[in-house]
């Protein structure tokens, strides 16, 4: 799995750098490298919203500001990742050539605004991005500052315009060839849906289709697939000119509208843009472990490799409910905390504020005030400090052997499938529960999708996997025999990759390795509540609330652990586990209080005999993070309260490079402390 | 009344069933059979979503499938109700004929997709529809499984397009002949609204017209003979091919967009669609008592003759928030619910739960798994066997002493009334305040609108009669005269049909009936109350809680029973009582506490001497109803608590059919338990 | 600053009054007569929705019916607005000229319907209502019953069909000149959002922009200035007529959509509709000083000149949540609020109640029962005998020397800004907060917006006044240093007219007369607090819980009062006070709880040495107010509570008007009683 590269001989620390903001200012541009020096930036991003001042007019080209800025980056040291505009076109364009605007789902026709408004089919607006792309290539590839090529800007949404609609029938013709076999992957008998010529079929429509699932799933996967290939498209000439340059696009935390997974093999490097709510009323853990998550999937679809930290804020954002400040300390663990988790960057949206329009009040190393003199740029330039210290891990990988899938077809399918708990059905919340008191414990985790490999793992957790599709089964069978250790729960097992249930017996294809039946599922009113109470091992004769579902399984091979204690349905098993092979498979069939997550997933680890980062029992809202380079292993010790942490280390010591200090045995981490330690 | 007419031979057990989804399964239509004998099923509805089966193509029609199904059900002694398939057309229609689709009311034009997405008056849809009828009527008109039409499924909605304005006008010139007459009737002076041509009339529109009452009411009855005709057209050719056969059509509950009672002519048995939310947060009695509410609407719109219910679920639904199992014995007593309040039928959605789409995870008779051996089968045939037990009681009826008033266009107009409560005028459910106490006390009631004759009853309960239609107030009056006894509320008698205020004092046509002037009502915030205490009487120093609104009335004719205890209104009557002819008439002018609708109507129950079906304290949850067919009376006892229940059935004593053995003196009944026992 | 007029010899007393609608009935519109002058009415607004009834068919005018209306009230010695009736126009005309239907923001365009369905631009429109305003003037311009020209009716809403993108962007060119001033201004390379050409800009809309705050402000001020043009367009020819009529629009409380103070020059008296919701689960106080305010800034726009209540409710509302009916008292109190902030009239919406359609039950004089016999109706004559009585009155104004700054164009700014608080920044209801000391205190209070010269007042409250337009910053200045008081707050000084953010160093052109620099603002989440406690001065120790929002302000010339008492910003200033000339500059920090205000202004005001309209502590609940004509002052005691309330008038005695009694001493106040007293 070691498909690693190290593009980059440090650690990168930069911000968006919009510079075409102030060409009427060049005393601020002329400020902005002297400050980018004190901040310890060695890294900008630039171009990614400046279609209109590159080409202000179709096919005049203005790139003399932008030779101007690389020029002067490359002369301070500081290098670029160069954007493609496609984000935002310039209003020309949608004036000109009014198709490339996006149709919404409901049919209206979008007027020229906003960000992302471009139909991605659209041949006219696919023509102009590529000769923009070709322009860069051939105006900046080989300028020296240049260190890789940022692909437009957080892709995201659909169009349904007529020229859409034409590519998705082409699309579900590739996939099924015949009317008949789409017919059947989508049940089109139900309600009378049978369509009869190719042109019947519309995308999804709060006007039109809105229940037809097979029609739903087909249509995200095909406007994930658009995207890849908007992505490839607009790639293609940076790429064709300096092929050893790295290309990315910087993904949204875990946007639903796009299966990420799809970029695996055509981007070059991971990135994405992190906006955690720090300090909201819940503990400080619960976004700590949510972000860790975030991370530990970007991480993941690369195999290991490290991604980059794209954008994230100084301060505050300006768009979220609430603008909160990071309490001092907090600006530096977050960044630390991403490249805990294997990032090579920290970068900010954005380096200066800019003086107008919607996202002015957005945090940014620079503020409107101009000057260094800020408590935000101070926290930047420890942050530059810091990782300048950190060097030596550039390229670092994580090697966890416990996964957990996450898997974004089967949470579009869960989430439109209508029963049995649609006031929300949880897969996105539970599967965060799972991963809490993985992270608690200092656990190294993968975050992969229902496709993935499972040979390097010991470990899966697998909540909630409604959808098998062809080959997971197979894994999942072959992982628990060769000695695995499989946990997952209700609602899994029930449809195939089309949305069909399976027949026969459910869990369907996971019934042989979980050795249970599934009958029926019960679905609680809120406050309606049940309990399980373990009848055998460790946590025997615990106790533990229930509510929403609660699967009604019957044993087939599996023993049962835990049975309900209420209902109709008390006395029949709520947890099982069966011997399958070498290895064992866990069933939870219904969804539990947190304290069950902590004390269950605990069991399942000792007898799984998975190391944690650490030997040792951590105070809550510290965890342990590990990277690993060749012979070398740093230990990312962080601290999210706002209180001093001390704990031992075990039989761990090193070299605190944040600290520059040796340590061992009892260890404190200030508060929102964090320290990186190089193992001996 | 008696225009009863029993259809069938025996009560029917049965469910909606969608072979053609299993075409390609030759094996599972086989077992379908095999099962449905096991499940003690005599019925199926077929054909419901079956247009693109039937005729694939224009013209094109392929009934073999159905000839065998028929053949096949016949030959194993299961009937069939054979249904035309308009509540889903086929995609190829839409898209030849794009004038069948639905404009909505803000004249967006819908794509193809769901249900019920057909314009009503589109002559090209009422050909099809009237062809496809004509076809089923040829080919399947005379097979012996067949015994009664199903005619299309949950009618509903309405559409805006050109053809549906042109329509609403020409249905406005046959009500109004002149714009004058249409004028004065919605009051368009106001606001400058007078029409001066006939094609300035829209239907209403957030766009457009919302406020004009006069206009939204017309649109709703327009809408509701719309459908009326609509459902004539398509059941002509199969009720002229076989007019011994009844026709029906499925309603939803108490859906508000169409007023049922004007089906009342035009059906042969009204049926309906049951999906109450058993074991949810509040009591089950709850449910209970709003699902007799509707049953028994169901039951008076035709004047006593048994109905159908012609869907439930045998286990949960998939498309209510939560998807909750019922627990043991609640599906048995709830299908015996339906038959103690007039059915004469038990049907399911559906037989076998669909592969995929939007409804698979509904309950139904066979589940996925595809066997017998399951809990809810085994529930269903449980019901099969009670039903062939109490096969003596089909065709029987109810003639209740009691009436309720809950009228469809009374609920139009105080809905859109605007004033005095806009956050909700609690129409609907102040109804049900008040049938509840009477269901707890075990009393038949009918439950009609105010158009109705009222010569059969003692007791009339009219709660928040707003519109008195032409005649209503005459036969309120003659029923008083001639000794009956009359309970209404605030907000009753301040418009006519037209939603025109009544001038000269309110309560209008109602004043001198009720012996007061009702000056002004005030409008409670939540929070502040009022309270009411009896001044004489049974109840005399009881006081009861009042909020939200309360009436603020001057006696004429009527006296005082209870004034007001606070604010302003204080000492100032708020239940009154005036003696008319050989009747008295009841006002309650504020909204109560629960417990007021309970000590009240027992009073009042008492004094008028209305029956209860046992003359017994009924244990709460606990209700009996009772139908009567010739000399033969049968009182349902139905226990809607999870606790055994047992009461003393008084006088009563006879031959419980379900489990054949014969009660009298204490009876007791399982939690969730039923017994129907024919009386000596 | 005394521009004040005095048009009428005496306080009118009417109501809104639609004689269209009777005209079947010639018994009610001679009984309206009669009942009129029971009340005391002496002027009716008529004609506001009449245009049907005034020209039913294009270019035919029926006039007579409106001439004898004005025969009939003049005999009866009943005045008369007169209104222009474009507030709805007739179904004809959108039939004919369906360009005069407005078009929504989402480019919908309306069907005919409701009211304020107009385009404001669209010529066929314009030139419509110029033909019926030349109509009226040359039918009743001299008719000896009309005082005065009610020009159309709570104008307001905006359109964005094609002519008025054409008239926008014409005035945006007059506004800006280039596209690059404008590209400036509205700092659109953000996003790649620059205009090329002007036909590229479109109205702000949710298919298309809505971020680029600059657009949203100029469209904003745009449809501001339209509907100006169109108040002129069409009450020019009633002017020509008779320049000696006053003309004026009635408004709608603070309505957000339309900047009021750009109606200070063209209407000659100001006007407004009054509907506070009395009696809700607020302390009575709320409603009464959100009133007061809402009074204040209709007297302040004509700079102290007498204003009119020109609709109010003689009891409830129909449109509002719950139409809750005024207790005995209130409906005189209320009234007699207005004339005592300044109103020369009180006046109905609506003499009496339509039959039908939407407002049927809207209160009115006179109810659906016809006669006088009303609690309503005696209460309104109340007021007709309340208000002869204080006929000396007429004319008087008011000078007060505090002022609190609410600001439209602030107020658009700050709700558009996105960031600190979208979830609400609270900038209405925050000066809210600074106002009600003020009312409890019983000083007099100037609302004027940032543009009004300072130059008569000693105080100015201007909380979060984000925008500094032009001239302001020097205004402010001036005023403290020739000895003012300023008081302002967080969130001040923050932009440009433009909503460009002031660079070097926040509060921008404020920080000089405030002797502070913001860095950076915090955003507390629901439930979150801090605290202030006072270092200094006689409030020294005291504490209040602050929330919401945090300001982390550095002292520059200022000195700090009190400090934050928690979190990183522990021991920084939270309020301070800068010496600057002869005055002083206040600057509260963060967001505090309801008793700062009061504590805080109470020191402010004794120090600045404001005198009070009486110098006793008013009870909780009770304000005093003052009008003065020539020599003469009155004085308005007014008790918003329900109980009797005493205290005492200290070195005050006088005449009390309305009770016809001298009082001095201890003075007391029924349950929402009211005293006028002329001082002596």
């Amino acid at each position: 799995m070691t498909n690693t590269r190290s593009y980059f001989p440090n650690l990168l620390h930069g911000a968006d750098y919009n510079p075409e903001q102030w060409l009427h200012r060049p005393d601020i541009l002329e400020e902005d490298v002297r400050l980018m020096k004190l901040a310890k930036c060695n890294v900008m991003s630039v171009g990614i919203f400046s279609w209109v001042s590159l080409e202000p007019e179709e096919n005049h080209y203005t790139f003399e500001w932008m030779q101007n800025v690389l020029d002067r980056l490359y002369e301070n040291d500081i290098s670029v990742f160069l954007a493609t505009p496609s984000g935002s076109r310039p209003a020309w364009m949608s004036e000109k050539y009014p198709e490339v605007l996006r149709t919404n789902a409901d049919r209206t026709k979008n007027l020229h605004g906003l960000r992302h408004n471009h139909c991605l089919t659209s041949p006219v607006y696919r023509k102009k991005v590529r000769q923009m792309a070709e322009q860069l290539a051939a105006g900046f590839g080989d300028h020296p500052a240049v260190i890789g090529w940022h692909i437009s800007n957080e892709y995201g949404g659909d169009c349904h315009c007529s020229t859409c609609q034409a590519s998705f029938r082409h699309w579900l013709k590739e996939k099924y060839e015949t009317l008949d076999a789409l017919n059947s992957a989508w049940w089109t008998t139900f309600w009378s849906h049978t369509y009869t010529s190719w042109n019947q079929i519309e995308s999804p429509s709060p006007l039109g289709e809105s229940l037809v699932h097979g029609l739903t799933l087909d249509w995200k996967r095909y406007t994930t697939d658009q995207t890849v290939d908007f992505y490839q498209w607009e790639a293609a000439p940076l790429k064709e000119k300096r092929p050893d340059l790295p290309a990315t696009t910087n993904f949204m935390e875990e946007y639903e509208g796009l299966d990420y997974w799809k970029f695996k093999d055509v981007v070059d490097i991971v990135s994405w843009d992190a906006y955690p709510t720090w300090h909201d009323n819940e503990e400080e853990a619960v976004q700590a472990a949510r972000t860790a998550f975030l991370h530990d999937i970007k991480r993941s679809i690369k195999g290991g490799q490290p991604f980059l930290l794209m954008e994230s804020t100084p301060s505050n954002t300006n768009w979220q409910p609430l603008s909160t400040l990071k309490k001092p300390g907090m600006h530096h663990l977050s960044s630390l905390q991403a490249v805990a988790h294997g990032s090579d960057s920290v970068q900010y949206f954005q380096w200066r504020k800019s003086q107008g329009s919607s996202e002015k009040f957005h945090g940014a190393v620079v503020d409107h005030v101009g000057h260094e003199n800020t408590r935000v740029f101070k926290e930047v330039a420890q942050v530059g400090k810091s990782l300048e210290r950190l060097k030596e891990i550039t390229g670092a990988e994580s090697h966890p052997k416990t996964a957990l899938v996450y898997d974004w077809e089967n949470r579009w399918a869960i989430n439109e499938a209508q029963g049995p708990r649609n006031i929300g059905p949880g897969y996105e919340d539970t599967v965060q529960k799972f991963y809490r008191p993985l992270w608690d414990m200092g656990i190294a985790v993968d975050v992969i999708d229902s496709e993935q490999s499972l040979e390097q793992y010991d470990l899966i957790v697998m909540p909630m996997l409604y959808m098998i599709k062809p080959g997971t089964a197979e894994r999942i069978e072959a992982f628990v025999k060769r000695g695995g250790t499989l946990v997952t729960t209700y609602w899994s097992g029930i449809v195939d990759e089309n949305d069909l249930v399976w027949l026969g017996g459910l869990p369907g294809p996971l019934r042989n390795v979980l050795g249970i039946w599934s009958e029926e599922i019960d679905s609680l009113h809120d406050g309606q509540t049940n309990q399980l109470t373990f009848t055998s091992g460790n946590l025997s004769s615990q106790s533990y609330q229930l509510k929403e579902l609660c699967d009604l399984i019957h044993l087939e091979s599996a023993r049962s652990l835990a049975s309900y204690d209420e209902d109709f349905y008390q006395g029949r098993p709520a947890v099982t586990v069966n011997a399958f092979g070498e290895g064992k498979a866990y069933y939870i069939a219904a969804r539990t209080e947190e304290a069950f997550y902590t004390d269950f997933l605990k069991q399942v680890v000792e007898e799984a005999g998975i190391e944690k980062n650490i030997q040792t029992e951590l105070p809550r809202g510290v965890t342990v993070q590990r990277r690993v380079k060749g012979e070398r292993s740093y230990l990312f010790l962080l601290n999210f309260t706002k209180e001093e942490k001390t704990f031992s280390l075990h039989d761990k010591k090193g070299w605190d490079l944040i600290h520059q200090e040796s340590v061992q045995g009892d260890c404190s981490l200030e508060p929102y402390g964090v320290r990186v330690v190089r193992e001996e």
